[in-house]
């Protein structure tokens, strides 16, 4: 029961950055518990927290998960584990729980401070007795120390001295959500359980896979302006009115699967030992000077559009978040690792949507989710021979073994079976993986990532390919048949033209790639066709494939065609919108119906524009544009992002700025009512895209970075900054002109741009300027 | 959902024994979940498990009660603990999880056999992929070995070889369920866990008392007809079509608030060891062999109605489950160890209701809850002198410290705060607990407790009358004001004649006890009189107060007035039924003005007349009862039993068994909608005492044992056992004889019975016959 407002002053305030980089909710409902628990994530790229409250109230889901940690058991397919939650703190005065649901709460503010990645709260409770006590709490997930998180909770009485009664621990009660015929299940056994005078320790292990997750935690109470450390796990205290007591929690996580259970307990008890020497203060600033740095690069400033900076910076923060720096074992599910969603599976999502804002930002991290990919060849290869393919297939769902994750069924509503068949017709997959190490490679220009697993890649899936494409005799042509595009609105197509370009682009890669080591280095040619088996033949088979691949197109309309006979389809008219002026399916329709119409479910040829948008021209976008938005339904937060990139290329600026707010409400205003699963990591990964890509008009090529900005007329200045070829560029960007200036450069290479219709190389020192062309045109004018 | 009803055999069926021992359900109805979890409760006195299926569905409520284990944290006030549950198995096939919320079942029935206390199940899942599987199993917390928890599961695949994950554990994800302003809360924390091969441990302790609990379980399986012993808590096996494959799970669970961790642990394992010694069948033998021992005393046959036979073996099992042989330092709660009701608190509904099943069925058990309340006597003085009287003042709620554990407050519905003031008014409890204790001692004749025990509290509870009486010198008589008699309709009410003739027995009894003691042994008078500081003055005040209690009293209406004033309220006719047959609150009042009525929640001066029945003549029984019978609405489920037992002795057959039938029903039909948080144990302890004090009519006095059968006419013959003064002795009752045999009598007491008219001696040896006098004088007439 929320009551009246009341302004209740939070010391905290204090230590807020300005409000564009805070994301907050002033109220307590209930039934948006879960979706503020994923918005509400904190983390460091390892490991992520759900933004559960600390007292657990009835319905909350708390969730604790480490980046690369799966297990099947008791699961329909395998699943991002939910580990055991070291975040709760239970605090009850005579029995009446502190609890949103359990007691009145009079005030409730909750603020996610995007810039120092911390989570703070304030809540003022009336008990039964209309006694009120003051609730304020702070949490991080350090940066600086990725085993670490830190949680401080204070609470004052502020109407009579009370007895307060503190419980805490690391919860191991918690489960995986699962489908509704799995039911809750867990995925972890406690092994060991020790309580020592002034720590706790808690190690499980999974129940498949065997890996180790341990926790050491330490409880500091401060009351009286003294500090204790205590090893209870239920402490009862009295005190007084306008009295403060402070409860202070150190966890230490640490996980392994090779470390035996010793080992793993010495290490977390010292990590634990080494943060609580460090002290509070310090572990609060090591860890704000960790985000500032990181922010540093990854920030995008939108002066004269704060909404769209803090939107952006929440789907940014959200990126970081599960990002490691550390890991190349593991990559990025489809929901962050922020909820269940999905089960934690990777798909095609990381490396199209997610990946560029690393590439660009943090290429560490893109490094290591490629090579996620990398160390799953063999198990792509094993995929592929399995189901009579060459080559690498990978999966369309992936989690840690690379083993194909997609769950071959699903229950519906009435009880009866639907068939998934995704993994067995959305083959683009292959590609995208392909030319995600490919736009790595050209972006980072990390040539001994190229030489050493690009090219297997992308010759492996070139591969794949050969055998995957039958020969049309009649036609004289290559086709794929038995598709799905990323529009899944329509199974089981013939020659998507999604999928055909992009294999014909993944094979012609794949010789673009021999011919160009062939004249770079003959002799590292020679040991990669030896470790590959390539021979010559096989080189010519690729560009012969990838020639005649049979791309659907009308001749009468001037169009790309989705598939074959997409354009025979039912073509129906959008009539309505919905709350948030998205298109809905005709109510004369049916949804079963839909693939008989040439309605789509999200991008498909307008992703094809994007990716490979110098192999069509402006006309060619223009026309395929229009065509295929004004058919597609954004039923996959995929969508919007795209259609706004697009959009601004072919110039229509009105739908750009439609998109891309949408893009970034997804997951701040829940726009598909099912945030509480975790956050759209591809939306989130396609918001910097449609900034970057978008309105600062970035596109890399073989030579020189592009930058074509067309900022919307109430955006005074874009600021960000992207690493280009070992370089760090800050970008600012005004309706009249960008400045480029190198701010890291440590192989001091020259850094060649395009920025409108100039082109030149950046001063080594100092901002380069490059003005707007009718700009320069009106300043000519001006001095003429 | 349930599917049509098809036939599956049950290989445990030919295990059962007579369906007149059985409880049984048919169906699966997950609104009924909690209530068979509680209907189907096992334990052995100290330990009790509430009946929670194997997989723990969504919504279960697993309930682990060891007596006398209680903890504040975090609850208003002091709760019995739910402990880590150990049932719980986990299975699934292709990840969906076997568990009637989450998949098809085709088949559900759960049988508990009372005779073993042994819980069987049978249901058969239906995959997605409507393939079937037979699931069995039965349970049993051992009666012969105390700390020991013996299950089986068995699965067999019935259409299709089938990959089936189990999954198993010692739940610590428990909690209590508290009130909405609680929430759930731990009262525990987890200490130690450890896995070694062969065996899994964990200890927990609770909070406040750091009281230990250990479990040690050993997971079994068999399959191919090999048994074998798996550390693994997760366990994944493929198992052909038709074969079965079973689990067994030992578990031995052992409290402790003195014992060291390693001492408990030690004790839990070596437990473990000894069952796993002696083999499955051996310790279901064992078991059986216990619980068949067991009811050779407690089991009440009724030939003729079998109905109420297997329901009275239902209420009796309840009873024998939850009281403990071997613990002198716990109770039973109101509510059994069988859910949270009441939080475990013990009422008075131990000492009248529960008890004179144990007194005359096991003394042992009846001597350790007595032992109890006089090990709380120090708490109770302490009580007392903190309200300002004298003597010893019982809790109107009880729980380990024997502190006075009612709440002081509920919150309503609306939000607004309830004042419970049961503990300032129902002194009743006093002279309630006094009287336990004197009946214990007459029917036992256990001198050793009498003189030891029962005197020290039969003074010291005389005591606090002598201060609670206030004088009304006009009248010249003295008074209990503000007091509420067990009609918990009328709060804070002057002279209840309950509470008056209790408190005047309870003055008299302890100077008739003194007097009997002066002329047995003056020494001991002495010893006694020193021990308490009793002077002669004392006890002649004793007498003066008890003989100038004011009871209420109506020359009028030759009635007992309830209390002052009760002839002055509204008096309504009842103009209504439930569904039930029990009379409802006229529509035209509301409950708040129920108090202005003479409408009463339960038997108070129909109490009165049973449990001194002897006090008041046939004529007054007959008066008093028609007039408070019309206005009891049974609004407690400790009313209808005595209403059935004194509706016996004023003749009405028809409402004696209207109410027996009532209080049978209580728990197996969920009359009064929440059976779900614990068996009404007063209700079952009613039942078992309508039967042997009403239809057999078993009345205890000072020289001889009374019975004055009455059975309906479709009762062809009632058999029991009860211990009397010593000797076991068979009842066997027929329309037309009793008879009556000493089965057992280690100190060769002679056994003076007076059975219809007749007294007379027993025979040592054999059956002693007593012809009902009807019988009698047809026979001579017959003779003649």
């Amino acid at each position: 029961m929320l009551m009246p407002k009341e302004t209740y002053k939070n010391h905290y305030e204090e230590l807020f950055s300005d409000e564009n980089w805070l994301v907050e909710t002033h109220e307590w409902n209930q039934q948006k518990q879960a979706f503020r628990e994923t918005q509400f994530t904190i983390g460091n790229g390892d490991l992520c927290l759900r933004g559960v409250l600390e007292e657990n109230p009835y319905d909350s889901y708390a969730g604790t998960y480490i980046s690369g940690i799966y297990d099947r058991t008791g699961a329909q397919i395998t699943e991002i584990v939910n580990l055991p939650n070291p975040l709760p703190i239970r605090i009850d005065v005579y029995g009446e729980k502190l609890d949103p649901v359990a007691t009145d709460i009079v005030h409730h503010h909750r603020t996610l401070d995007l810039k120092t990645a911390t989570l703070y709260r304030h809540s003022v409770y009336k008990t039964t007795h209309k006694k009120r006590l003051n609730y304020i709490s702070r949490r991080f997930v350090s940066l600086h120390d990725k085993n670490l998180v830190v949680m401080e909770v204070e609470v004052t009485p502020l109407d009579a001295a009370m007895t307060i009664n503190m419980q805490t621990g690391i919860d191991t009660g918690v489960t995986n959500k699962g489908t509704v015929t799995e039911g809750r299940k867990k995925h972890f056994m406690t092994c060991e359980t020790s309580i020592k005078t002034g720590y706790n320790y808690l190690c499980v292990e999974t129940f498949e896979k065997k890996v180790f997750v341990a926790y050491a935690s330490a409880l500091e109470i401060v009351y009286n302006g003294k500090a204790r450390t205590v090893s209870e796990r239920a402490v009862n205290l009295r005190v007084l009115k306008n009295e403060t007591i402070i409860f202070r929690k150190y966890i230490t996580v640490r996980s392994s699967s090779s470390a035996g259970l010793a080992e793993i307990k010495k290490e977390t008890l010292s990590a634990l030992k080494k943060a609580r020497n460090k002290g509070f203060e310090r572990l609060i600033a090591e860890h704000n000077a960790a985000w500032q740095k990181k922010w540093s690069v990854c920030d995008i400033n939108i002066e004269g559009d704060e909404d769209a900076t803090r939107a952006l910076r929440f789907n940014i923060y959200h990126l970081i978040i599960c990002g490691s720096e550390t890991n190349d074992d593991a990559s990025i599910g489809a929901k962050t690792l922020s909820g269940e969603g999905y089960r934690g599976h990777i798909f095609w999502d990381t490396e199209l949507f997610i990946l560029p804002f690393f590439i660009y930002t943090n290429p560490k991290v893109a490094r290591n989710l490629l090579m996620y990919r990398y160390r799953r060849l063999d198990a792509a290869r094993n995929n592929a021979a399995a189901k009579g393919y060459e080559g690498a297939l990978f999966p369309w769902e992936s989690a840690d073994t690379g083993e194909e994750c997609t769950p071959s069924w699903a229950k519906n509503f009435d009880g009866s079976i639907i068939k998934i068949v995704t993994m067995d017709e959305e083959h683009h997959i292959v590609s995208d993986i392909a030319y995600a190490f490919s736009n790595y490679a050209k972006v980072t220009g990390d040539e001994s990532f190229l030489w050493k697993h690009a090219i297997e890649l992308i010759v492996e899936t070139a591969r794949f390919w050969t055998s995957r494409v039958v020969l049309n005799r009649k036609k004289r042509r290559y086709e794929i048949l038995h598709a799905m595009g990323p529009d899944e609105f329509h199974e089981d197509v013939d020659n998507n033209a999604y999928t055909n370009v992009l294999a014909k682009w993944n094979l012609l890669a794949a010789c673009d790639l021999l011919a160009k080591t062939a004249r770079k280095s003959p002799a590292r040619l020679k040991q990669i066709s030896k470790k590959l088996r390539i021979k010559p033949k096989e080189i010519a088979m690729w560009k012969n494939l990838g020639d005649r691949i049979h791309i659907p197109f009308s001749k009468k309309k001037r169009l790309i065609e989705q598939f074959d006979g997409y354009f025979r389809l039912n073509d129906h008219r959008i009539t309505q919108l919905n709350d948030h002026f998205m298109p809905e399916l005709p109510i004369s329709l049916d949804w079963k119906d839909v693939s008989k119409t040439q309605f789509i479910k999200q991008a498909d040829v307008v992703m094809l524009l994007y990716l490979l948008n110098d192999h069509f021209s402006h006309e060619e976008k223009r026309r395929n544009y229009y065509y295929y938005e004004r058919r597609t339904l954004h039923k996959s937060s995929l969508s919007p992002a795209i259609h706004s990139i697009v959009g601004l290329e072919v110039g229509d600026e009105d739908k750009a700025l439609h998109y891309f707010a949408h893009a970034l409400s997804t997951d701040l205003s829940d726009i598909h009512g099912n945030s509480s699963d975790g956050i759209h990591a591809a939306s989130a990964g396609g918001t910097w895209q449609a900034a970057i890509m978008g309105f600062a008009g970035l596109r890399p090529h073989d030579d020189f970075l592009a930058l074509n900005p067309h900022l919307p007329s109430n955006w005074k200045k874009m600021s960000f900054a992207i690493w280009w070829r070992g370089a760090l560029l800050k970008i600012r960007i005004t309706s009249k002109k960008t400045g480029v200036e190198i701010t890291k450069n440590p192989k001091n290479s020259k850094i060649f741009l395009q920025v409108y219709d100039q082109t030149q190389f950046l001063k080594p020192k100092g901002i380069t300027c490059f003005e707007r062309p009718e700009t320069k045109r009106k300043k000519k004018r001006r001095e003429s």
